[in-house]
């Protein structure tokens, strides 16, 4: 996408690690017209998956989630939760991931009445590196006898491997924009 | 708004402590059509602001601040932090937080970078109960100088608080919802 492309390269920060900053438009403060032609993205290249249902975690995904949303008939934004809360209740599916940026593990919740055996869910998130998250949530959708329509991502890490091992899986992802770095130490986009 | 205080009459449930739970359309689960009729509600309410930023809390305030900056001309959405994150610069304004839901302290944080002493700031949340949020937010767009233009809350909890310490500050404050329990224990609405 080349909007998205573009406003990587304006404002995105590749920082040692491998971690690129973009909390300028994506996760901190976010561009709403930018989140909107994301969401319009999204709409056209899962078209054909009859997605009822949007699952994130929190907390970037959300604002994706839930504009994306409004181009699939305002289908519900369901997030999974990171920590616990007394606004769960005990009855829920979870999985434990591994947070590469944070270096520790969570566990990622999300309450059993809100995903069953006849949704379609597309996964939304904003990154995709080692792809821990994106695979945590899938197992969630899996736990809940749910189907995974698809993955949606804004920005994927062409350097690091979750990428290839949710494309190899048979999973129908797409990646708006895919990073790679250049050996001058510069962005660099491919296309998949 | 009616239509708010209907949902919560057929699918909030009232918990122990004065809890609402209301995940099942708002911090867990996220009914779009009602968020896009909540931020349209938003719009009118605070139409002479001028208002050119919105800023929430991680994590339940992110989907209602970016669906209601819609219906603002597509204003940017900053949203606090509440952790520690490798995404954020070390040049922040910061102030801590009592949750009274969580019964602890959090420090939030938002990048100097986001916000600035010309931005017109609505402060939106899901919940208002004793307030510390809301003014939290408040210290913060005061640290950057800018004019905190008004507070915009999903629901507000009539027997706790938050809503008196903002209303007699002089603040603009606006709840789509206020909540008040009855003698039997069941729920009632005033309007403010």
């Amino acid at each position: 996408m080349e909007l998205l492309e573009k406003k990587i390269l304006e404002c995105g920060e590749l920082r040692d690690g491998g971690i690129l900053k973009v909390d300028s438009f994506l996760n901190h403060q976010i561009d709403i017209e930018l989140m909107i032609e994301i969401g319009k993205e999204f709409a056209k290249l899962f078209a054909d998956k009859k997605v009822n249902k949007i699952l994130t975690i929190e907390a970037s995904g959300i604002a994706i989630a839930s504009i994306t949303a409004q181009f699939f008939g305002n289908v519900p934004v369901v997030f999974a939760k990171k920590t616990e809360s007394l606004n769960l209740s005990g009855d829920v599916y979870s999985t434990d991931i591994h947070s590469y940026t944070k270096n520790k593990d969570y566990t990622a919740r999300i309450d059993k009445k809100y995903i069953n055996e006849n949704d379609r869910v597309l996964i939304i998130d904003d990154f995709l590196a080692n792809g821990e998250a994106a695979m945590g949530l899938m197992r969630l959708v899996k736990m809940a006898g749910a189907e995974v329509s698809g993955v949606g991502i804004c920005i994927e890490k062409a350097f690091q491997r979750g990428g290839n091992l949710i494309r190899e899986n048979g999973t129908s992802l797409h990646s708006l924009a895919i990073v790679d770095v250049k050996e001058d130490g510069s962005i660099s986009f491919l296309r998949k």
